[in-house]
């Protein structure tokens, strides 16, 4: 059963914050807004231009990525806890 | 009697919120806002562009879709609960 | 004595909200905006948009339409009691 | 002395709200927004275009206009009590 | 020493406002908000379009003019007082 | 060491606020938003057009300009208390 | 591991806030807001106008720049602490 973002919305499968990692992201647990990690699961078509026409949402299937921890709804698809966000809630792609 | 929407709004049938389902949407009762599940019964002509063209609604009638729950407005139309949306407010489709 | 709105306003007839009608539309007392039924009595010219030109309302005299509560301003003419409304106010058209 | 209103401003003659009127309009006294009642005086050139044009206002000298009652500005000029609008604070033309 | 008001924002010598005047102009002394008079001293260069074209302020040096109470900026130069404007805080050139 | 203002940024240098001038401006002590003057020291490219365009900031270096007191960010730097404007919260230039 | 910022996002790393530095920047500790110092990491594509272009961000690796302080998301990338910014929270480049 997968789930097709409308518009430029993204569902991400978020990634329990790691204190520490390998991968070197350490999520600050300042009270103010700790970004969260997740996978991009499904991608929408993209913002509606005044011009009719979309402009492709910028992550793709697999990328990890980095949101505010605020943006979003979440629900649960097939026993994964999942996130649909827009695009705008993506502050970076983690590469490498 | 049917009822045609006007603009980008779409009318859709509720499902209820099954805890959890064959089709693997389970909507986690966190406080938050939960998503609803629902069919699309009718879509209206599109958001209208500047240019004056009007853009497709991205549901069909027959769609399942996933929307917030506190978005539209509920109305009864012979004894079936429906609501009406904005495009906006449906979150994705529910494919397969 | 007749009212031409302006820009895109419409002018109805709200219809009393009949709690079960032939027509099947039964509008639930929930404390929620319950929508409102009427008759459209006149439109305006429609939206203006930016390159001047008008969008035409897309509802007509004589339509059966489906309108948020709270949306538009009460007058009375001829003793009937009417309520001005714009396009955006109107959530569907009522057909059959 | 006259007025030249600016942009898409009208200034209009308010009538006293008659309670029951030959004309037919009849402002309910509900404590909501009863629109008021008046005579276009004078228009502006209209509101300015992105294109750097105006669209013209849709309302001439005296036309019979309704109008939002909590909009535009009182002024007295020659012993009249004149208030100016915006265009958009106009509900309809009155006409017959 | 002048002032060259940058974009739309018009320079006016406010007009003491007079209860009774030959002009015919009577500011009502309601709480609401009373327009001034006063007369133009300068005028930018206008109103900035996405097309980076300006629209011309329409107003000019030596116009009287009707504005709101509450804008602008209040300034003295040269023992006189003076505000800056936005040309959409003027409502009306007042002629004749 | 200077500052490259971005966007339609303006860096300027205020001057106190003299309540009296040899040139004239006084600038009145009412409680109300008194606006500062200072000399512009380094002005950004200028604001982006949807066309991609700049349009050029309407102050240069040199200019002695007026702006809202209560705008900008407060920086010094090499020992001068300079402000860092958006072109926006400055109301003129002051010539002669 | 590298962030790739999305839009017109900028990667910083912001450092401490000398009181005096040899490059002159002294950020008055006012209780206002104090911008902040810090040298580009990353850059997004940049922000996304209406033709569906992009338009590139002004700043690059390795810039010195001046940003709002309370801008932002704050994370921590092998051990580096970074802020993630909007464009718009950069007032100026340090140059020199």
């Amino acid at each position: 059963m997968t789930l097709n973002p409308l518009d430029d919305r993204v569902v991400v499968e978020p990634v329990e914050a790691e204190e520490t990692t390998a991968g070197g992201i350490v999520l600050p647990d300042a009270a103010k807004e700790k970004p969260q990690r997740g996978k991009v699961v499904a991608v929408g078509p993209g913002r509606l231009l005044e011009s009719g026409e979309r402009c492709p949402v910028s992550v793709g299937e697999g990328d990890e990525v980095l949101f505010g921890k605020y943006g979003g709804t979440e629900i649960e698809v097939d026993g994964s806890e999942l996130k649909i966000l827009r695009e705008s809630d993506i502050l970076a792609k983690i590469v490498g």
